[in-house]
């Protein structure tokens, strides 16, 4: 049973959110992926963030391109957080279509919008998320943010 | 029983969409206008859509501003024609995000998608597609025209 | 006799709206295909808007690129529905110009507006305004709209 | 009869436009102004342009706003210059959709565009244009050139 | 002890951003308001998220304009969730640049961006977050999202 | 003696302009081209310009990329038109900033802006405004407009 | 005799140009304002700047909007640093104009540019720039710098 | 000990950055480059900003992209100007959110902000500030310029 579930308009996005799969992994956090289509499979993606609560999902990622309305459509049918990735795909202009359409939600409806392709924060942030109130989750988070100024000192120190 | 049915996401769009509901009584169209969000209510939205077809209606306009999902929506449960308006609401930047939610849609599932705020002409677009088989409509639609040229004519002799 | 004129501004549009062609073969709706620029033969795309009605055509599709006027020249000499194509050409920004230009029509005189290279779609919303008036189109429609929620469960159970 | 001809979209459009033919004036330059539009009075302007070398024009400066493709009209169907004035009316996108839709031309049919709302420097550049081979109007233009610099630097000197 | 803190770049933002704080009150979940600066009193904003695991803190909501950095800052010195609300200051390009310099963080910083201006948004996804491990709370989403449809609802019974 | 100059910011801005050059050629319109810059060689770019008038010059060719000054610089300091190329550059933002750089200019000061890149319409513009009191130039111009056409429906007839 | 020249392209820039003066004022910098237009007085324009060493100038501020030159030309003409203000005028796309032509200089001429009418900021640049070798502007800077911490404390603590 | 400290957000950014460097080291400028993180490293950002006076430093260049916010963390804690570059990365909307977030700095903090990926413009802007009270550099300076323009000429002058 997965507690993040990723979700994605189309297999095209696949090398993109499966970022956040990897990510997630390595926080140890149950996730599974799967291609719906807001406009394309509806009900099917309607269901699927209609039984989220009942199925244990904790955080949906939803990825999409262009008028990118999956993010919407998930936050729209449960209230649990829905994190949303812009996606710059090939019919997009330049991911900003896709940025704006996840973002620019209504009042009542918000949508948790990462940076365009950027799946990976997407798992970072549903890790934050989780950790609110996961002890072992939030360990790992200030092991994995002292490992990313690591990192940034390691390539600074070979400059 | 409506041809056309007109929705809108929220009650502040109601002062651009009436204009499209005027000019298809101008046509002698039956239209309804309807209030419902793809996002605050997405059931409703779907059933909308779905029953479309069942309930007589030819073509849909819908109208919504920000992440502007409703044509969308609209468009991913029905086969009949569904004519977007990009609304400037408040939320909006200008309005662009608005176009580019309702126009930049994935293949297979089109929007037919009018200027910012042009009601008028989703509906005058609605009469031309039910005048495809509707010889009354297609006549009103070409005196409709030669009016439009007769009013800029006039505008002109009056300078 | 074409139900379905698709033009195009160049030949170097062909490849993006041939798509058009294609699938409105698929919907079995004869379509033929030209090519005629709004700058550089405006006459014969006047002449080929205004005789429209005439030569039985109920739908005009029409692509172009940069200052993308060719549907916008359709539409203003015919009352059957244009629906434009706004192209990403080597000479436009990223297609925002062609998109801008195709759907910001003034009051009176709509292009039905589809997404940046969305030619398919476009042809899928020319059968869809037949379909308003042909049980057969509508019912492939029907069927069409079935085979893109399949394809997209099968993407998702190949995962 | 006109040396410069000055049309506009819409009545809407003269506050902007007439500032065009007061600066013409200036220059002792005959013009005259009307209204029509390249989409409700698409053969008006289409012989309009094509009548307008027979009629001793010399010059068109033609403004619109939105998808403002008056000027390309004209342009396609005449071989003098046509000047474009991209106009930030109500239904436009700050001005941006009227200016790309009026200067990013085809190869082959150029429109000579000036800023958004600059129906001034429009006349200006038609003076200019006239001024290649009238020898009168080319010395008002470089005294108008000296007015200019003494306004701003009365206003220097002045603060 | 607040468990929601929201924080702000200028007293100019103050009504904007006490939307969240109302919303949140509404879910009774604990929350301050802060105004810090990221770029004026950066040492203070620093400190500020670098105590807010310590001090109870499980979400932050940051709200700024312009080249809107303060989300970004709390988000570089914590492991909680950040929110961050792009704000339409008066010195922004329509809010623009506020939502892609809150929005387009580099990889492994998350930050939770809502559309412009959205402070209520921000106070909801807070909520959303938190009722994760608190039935109560997402009780009450529930709650609060069967009355979002029934104003709908309402505003649609009354046209 | 060159009756149009053609002027760019830098040597790499040669490929896009000496289609400016061809295209005169074809008109048999003495030209000559020239590298200077407004930001490198302005005292060049300002003697260049001020001496215009003088050395026969009748019209003004200048492309630059970024923020494209050079064709402002031209025209701030002679009387006859000027036409601006801006150009799509390795450092432009997709030749949006140099479209805004020379286009936008000051009351008094117009410059006549084509397409991007359209270094070729540029030339053709020139032609026009030349042909404005040369028979022999605005001869060949229809000849010119009529081959255009004849292009197309060539393209169109071997569909 | 002025350390800092500011300069402006038109009288309606300097409502928004005085803040430069009144924060140099401030910092006890000799400063003086002057209108003068890279298009209009273009010879004044690059007078002034390459007499400005001559004159003991130090650092100049530029402020002009739309297809904003003057930064540039004072740049061209000058070694020594000069800071370009995008000013939001009448004539420009909400500043956006302004900052690219501003901002996009080539290679090999920097102009230091700030945010849209950011004129204060301009002059407390200039200050900064000037205080690389003057303890006494540095060490007001230190005092400006937490006076504007206190300020924001300030703002917080009457929340 | 360096004059003038180069800093980057991240590895990636060395190419681009590494421009400044070498034309300071033409200048005969100290300098140093680090790689510092305003996210990932941001303690480490902090002290470096404010150790700079003390170290010697007089210029910080910093160089970032997407939500770009070294620079402003660089000026948010120390008095000498801070020269910000935009860097056009892959996750960067073309540049555009890196400038945005770079240049829109809020009052009293300002970013001396060059042209995206202009690291070799920041370099010289810099040997321009040093330049206000280091005679050599100056001179060094007009002698660049003077390269600058006969580069351009001899461009010229091979065509």
């Amino acid at each position: 049973m997965a507690t993040v579930s990723i979700v994605m308009g189309s297999k095209s996005d696949l090398s993109v959110m499966q970022e956040a799969s990897k990510i997630l992994d390595f926080f140890k956090i149950e996730n599974d992926i799967s291609i719906m289509s807001a406009h394309r499979t509806p009900k099917r993606a309607a269901e699927f963030s209609e039984n989220s609560v009942k199925n244990g999902v904790k955080v949906i990622i939803a990825g999409a391109g262009g008028a990118a309305h999956l993010a919407g459509v998930m936050a729209s049918l449960t209230t649990i957080p829905v994190i949303g990735v812009p996606i710059r795909s090939s019919n997009s202009i330049d991911g900003l279509d896709s940025l704006l359409s996840t973002v620019q939600m209504p009042s009542g409806i918000p949508v948790a919008t990462v940076a365009i392709d950027a799946a990976k924060n997407a798992g970072i942030l549903a890790a934050q998320i989780l950790g609110t109130s996961n002890k072992d989750i939030s360990n790992v988070l200030s092991k994995f943010k002292s490992d990313l100024a690591l990192k940034v000192e390691k390539d600074n120190s070979e400059l």
